[in-house]
């Protein structure tokens, strides 16, 4: 099943999407769930949904604004230096744990929704990722139970501003600019993508492709990165895990392919769909 | 006037501190404000808490459990790296701009509550920090008006698992162990502690005095922090600021000074009050 937030005449609410329509989920469990995090909070979640999946849709997915898949997640793990030809184009070493970084909501816009790239920074650059959406939450989970924890996936554009990246050690201010980052366009549940199955990751750039990668040559896989987050801190559902990007970054590029005004990127992911996002300049 | 979350009967709700008691402002509002982190975002609110301030108290402090001033922000950004002295004993360098990293909720807790220390780690350490809360949102502040988007101040034990904080350059995993964060007691509204006025922090490890500075000897002041993580981020209401750690943590101690079950963290600052927790071991 594909799951998503939108909103809809300036009001906010999630769905299952049908084709090219949208089942409203918040109103067909009279507003019992605030936000599809809150759903994904519920045992029996997908029980839940697939008992009214045969409803009338709604809307037209035309006729809805997506916002992130999860708009508001506690917590939202980055992961750096997670495939070996993007460790080496930034001439970084292999880190023998999971390199982590924190995003924060408002630094995330939903699928179609525009990128924006701030006035204060010369370098805006794309990070195409999969990322992992928590389901049940838990802490200290073992890598065999990970799979069970998931309750689905998603394309995410991890958007950075390099010149902010580099100010110290640190790359939260270069990984949190508002509105800068992408996730959506929807989660395909768990059940429709089992453990360990191999899903492609693309990414292009106004349709040039860009980065390309498996879920197979990921460093530390996936269950390897709930493994040690949960050992530091309770997973939650809506939780988020954005499992890194593959070589192909545009400051990393001859010539360089930083993103200005009107670029388009789209993020694709064989088992999922694609995210697309047009670049536009901030203020 | 001094504020604070606390939980009663198991029942979450946030307060006005009057002598040794409390008046429960959720209650007193009707409900209207989720959290404390509501009631900032209200225009006036300092009006609305004033409007009350002479209620009878609900509670008696000893009756109360203390949950972190602000128990859900959307955003905490912590400072490293801005006084000298504690630039000299890690041996790093002074960084052009604040130097920006995150904490999350789940690693934060209040006054008197246990601080946990990981099994899975060696090093747990305190780090005593002046903690601002914003209460007028807004982005691109300039430092002339950043005083004006403050709420107000607190105690914070940035409260750091060294061995983790070095698995990788990204510092995030040893800085968001649970509960090993403190926030409290209350904050004290910035209408008391004026733009400019220097304030005094101390920490305490089982009665011994093991940091001291004042907010003059900050590398990036007040205002400057303001100003640069309003550039990337609009700051709202409830988010916080913990705005760096003096000379004097326990790993660069000579001998070090490292957590252990039992030990009492004090963090003092003079216009505010004692934040005190009690080291426990995680299960």
């Amino acid at each position: 099943m594909k799951l998503l937030s939108f909103s809809k005449n300036g009001q906010s609410s999630f769905g299952l999407v049908k084709d090219d329509a949208v089942i409203d989920l918040k109103s067909k469990f009279n507003q019992q769930y605030a936000s599809l995090r809150d759903l994904l909070a519920v045992d029996n979640y997908l029980e839940k949904i697939q008992s009214v999946a045969d409803s009338t849709p709604d809307y037209l997915l035309a006729e809805i604004q997506f916002e992130p898949v999860i708009p508001n997640p506690e917590q939202i793990f980055c992961i750096g230096l997670n495939y070996a030809d993007h460790v080496q184009e930034t001439k970084r070493e292999v880190t023998e744990k999971p390199m982590i970084f924190m995003r924060l909501s408002p630094s995330q816009v939903g699928h179609e929704q525009a990128l924006l790239r701030p006035v204060e920074a010369e370098q805006f650059d794309y990070e195409g990722e999969i990322a992992i959406i928590i389901g049940q939450g838990g802490r200290r989970i073992s890598k065999e139970a990970a799979w069970d924890h998931i309750a689905g996936y998603a394309c995410y554009n991890d958007g950075s501003v390099r010149d902010w990246q580099r100010h110290t050690a640190q790359w939260g201010p270069g990984k949190n600019f508002y509105k800068t980052g992408a996730f959506g366009p929807w989660m395909v549940t768990s059940d429709e993508i089992k453990a360990n199955e191999e899903m492609t990751l693309l990414t292009r750039v106004n349709g040039q492709e860009v980065q390309r990668a498996t879920t197979s040559q990921l460093i530390h896989d996936i269950p390897s990165l709930i493994h040690y987050i949960s050992t530091f801190t309770p997973l939650q559902a809506g939780d988020v895990i954005v499992s890194g990007t593959p070589g192909g970054i545009g400051l990393k590029r001859t010539p360089p392919l930083l993103l200005s005004e009107g670029d388009v990127v789209e993020i694709e992911i064989d088992r999922i769909g694609t995210l697309k996002n047009t670049v536009k300049n901030d203020a």
